[in-house]
């Protein structure tokens, strides 16, 4: 095929554009920025190394603040130098991370941490230096200028895949649009990965509360059984683990409009772990617990003595093998966790019955079971772990 | 914890709940799974082994129909009996799955495929013997059912995972609730597992054609420059190879309003399958073809000469392993390419190329190349492979 004509080649990568006004956020992230690249002009003006000190994003450096109830960063930094051959590639890649961030808030754009990764990769002109050779090398350094600049990754302009989605008789307005959240046909609305006020508002809300599920299969049952209109609450799920759009919008809906949030999870290592993070924070990114934590969050099941209560058949038991056994114990240890006699005996009895339980088992006792009757029953009688 | 009054116990599974009139789509799946039953009692009645003859959804049972462009199954069959010690499991867990079938069409509710294993998972009376040790095992026979009956997953009232979304100038009626996807703030319509005409209605719709993009990154690149709005047409991605929901839903447009369908995926071989699945249908799914393939869908890129062609950085190759090389030539050799001179080319040049190319390459360009350079030369040349 014959080559073509472009008729708009495109412009150089590092050529700001004409910007509208930024908005508020995105200008002081720039502020952060900017103060990143003074610092290491400073330096040279006074022909010192230059340096950046990243706090340390690691277990021995996370606390657990009992009065705000959450996971914290300590104060432990890394020293990362130019002039150092162990260190100057990635003090390098931390500039060019910051460079990249700055590009897409001028320009008003936002990309996946994999875009980051091929916007910033390149040949180092007159070498055959890679700047990356793959993004498991920037998605660390993404990381490090989110805590060094102390902006959440969307503040970058960086989102994480989409994922999880939401109903309620709740109206939002997102980028301009209104989404009436309860006339969202079978599918619902899909939670974004940057829900930040700025880009999505609380326009009017009906709900009385928050039920959070672990999957979408187990949210698709709930929605079906039109849960959420009967119990007059908003319904999420975060596939899994939420993402970040998903912790976040939880926070906000909590914390704005004082909403209780409620988990009902899978009863194993992986459902208590993501009630963990939810509620506290989570260890890698705790320098992002302030506005992401929710530690009034409640974990209404599955539990451990559900089986039992419930009537299950023995059938629906899943055998716990090392990893999960091992996860348990770790989870019982968490500071959160230890004070709390109620999760100690839910956690132990987990490691005694030797077996785990999906929200999903109790479809063997009816397709709507944990709609009828598991869950109306937690709420009335508040029968939950907290 | 004290064990709870349960005030409303469950009803049996297999109890029969008095229904509303079901819609026709419904009573024909009924009536086919009624059918598979009365057979088993015919034979039963006439003291002849029951069994069921399920097609076979192997390689060698599929074939290229080439004047309906898409990959159709043949009609070899599988005996399976009753009375046969190796297939005396396999056959009840067949009739289990279609009565599991019947019981979620008569209550008007759907589940997942993990949904279905629970609610059919239990000890057999009087023995040891589970119905299903693990989803491994039911999993199959949904897919035997599915053929045995040609009734798609969706009619018999199973869902699987969903992922995709669109957004564009069309109003669709989901479940009753209009919906507006082009106004649908930054997240989009989450495209549902079951897009069949009784659930999804087109009200209105002003696009002209469909892109599809292979992830969500690339559909957010694309929403975020409103693409959709520039180019009038609809936007959907399916989160890597579509699932059978967004596949549908894209039959559906394609054929209702007549859009052509543009596929937009990597340069590898994993997405010259995608737009193999897209366009032709996929063999282990060959029965569902009718309904799922689009013929007239066009492979706009990547294509291999990009690298060239865009004037790409040689930092964006990914090297092909082998199996890519594998998977490229087994593509190669599919019936419904090996007619094609430009799909041999294609392909040949990838293979002598040894590397593959994301779409997200092109952001080594400028951020939004693909959208403002790329593809709408693809699409005024009218560039793209058949």
């Amino acid at each position: 095929m014959a080559k073509k004509k472009r008729t708009q080649p495109s412009p150089p990568p590092a050529a700001p554009k004409p910007k509208v006004k930024l908005p508020e956020r995105d200008r002081k992230t720039l502020s952060e920025i900017e103060g990143l690249a003074d610092g290491v002009v400073a330096a040279a003006d006074r022909r010192r190394d230059p340096h950046v000190d990243i706090p340390s994003r690691t277990l021995s450096n996370v606390r657990y603040n009992k009065s705000k109830r959450f996971i914290e960063m300590g104060r432990n930094t890394n020293r990362r130098q130019l002039f150092n051959l162990s260190q100057a590639k990635s003090f390098m890649q931390t500039m060019l991370v910051a460079s990249g961030a700055k590009q897409l808030i001028e320009e008003g754009k936002t990309t996946s941490i994999r875009g980051l990764y091929y916007l910033l990769k390149h040949t180092i002109e007159g070498t055959k230096e890679e700047t990356f050779a793959d993004q498991k090398e920037s998605d660390p350094i993404i990381e490090d200028v989110e805590v060094l600049l102390n902006a959440l990754r969307e503040e970058l302009h960086l989102y994480a895949q989409k994922r999880g989605d939401m109903i309620g008789p709740i109206i939002l307005v997102d980028k301009g649009d209104e989404i009436d959240c309860s006339r969202m046909g079978s599918g619902g609305y899909g939670i974004p990965s940057i829900v930040e006020p700025d880009i999505i508002q609380f326009k009017s809300c009906q709900a009385k509360f928050i039920l959070h599920v672990e999957k979408d299969t187990v949210w698709q049952r709930f929605n079906e059984d039109k849960f959420w209109r009967r119990h007059n609450c908003i319904l999420t799920h975060g596939g899994g683990q939420p993402p970040r759009g998903v912790r976040r919008m939880l926070n906000r809906l909590h914390y704005e409009l004082k909403l209780p949030v409620y988990c009902l999870l899978d009863n194993d290592p992986w459902g208590y772990y993501i009630y963990s993070v939810i509620k506290q924070g989570s260890i890698n990114l705790a320098f992002e617990s302030r506005r992401m934590a929710i530690p009034d969050a409640r974990y209404l099941g599955l539990r451990s003595i559900d089986l039992d209560r419930c009537g299950l058949s023995d059938s629906v038991k899943i055998t716990l093998n090392d990893t999960d056994r091992r996860r348990a114990k770790q989870i019982a240890a968490y500071p959160w966790f230890q004070g709390k006699a109620a999760w100690q005996k839910e956690i132990k009895r987990m490691l005694d019955n030797g077996f785990k339980l999906e929200v999903e088992a109790l479809i063997s006792k009816d397709i709507s079971y944990v709609t009828d009757v598991y869950t109306p029953e937690r709420l009335a009688e508040q029968d939950w772990l907290d």
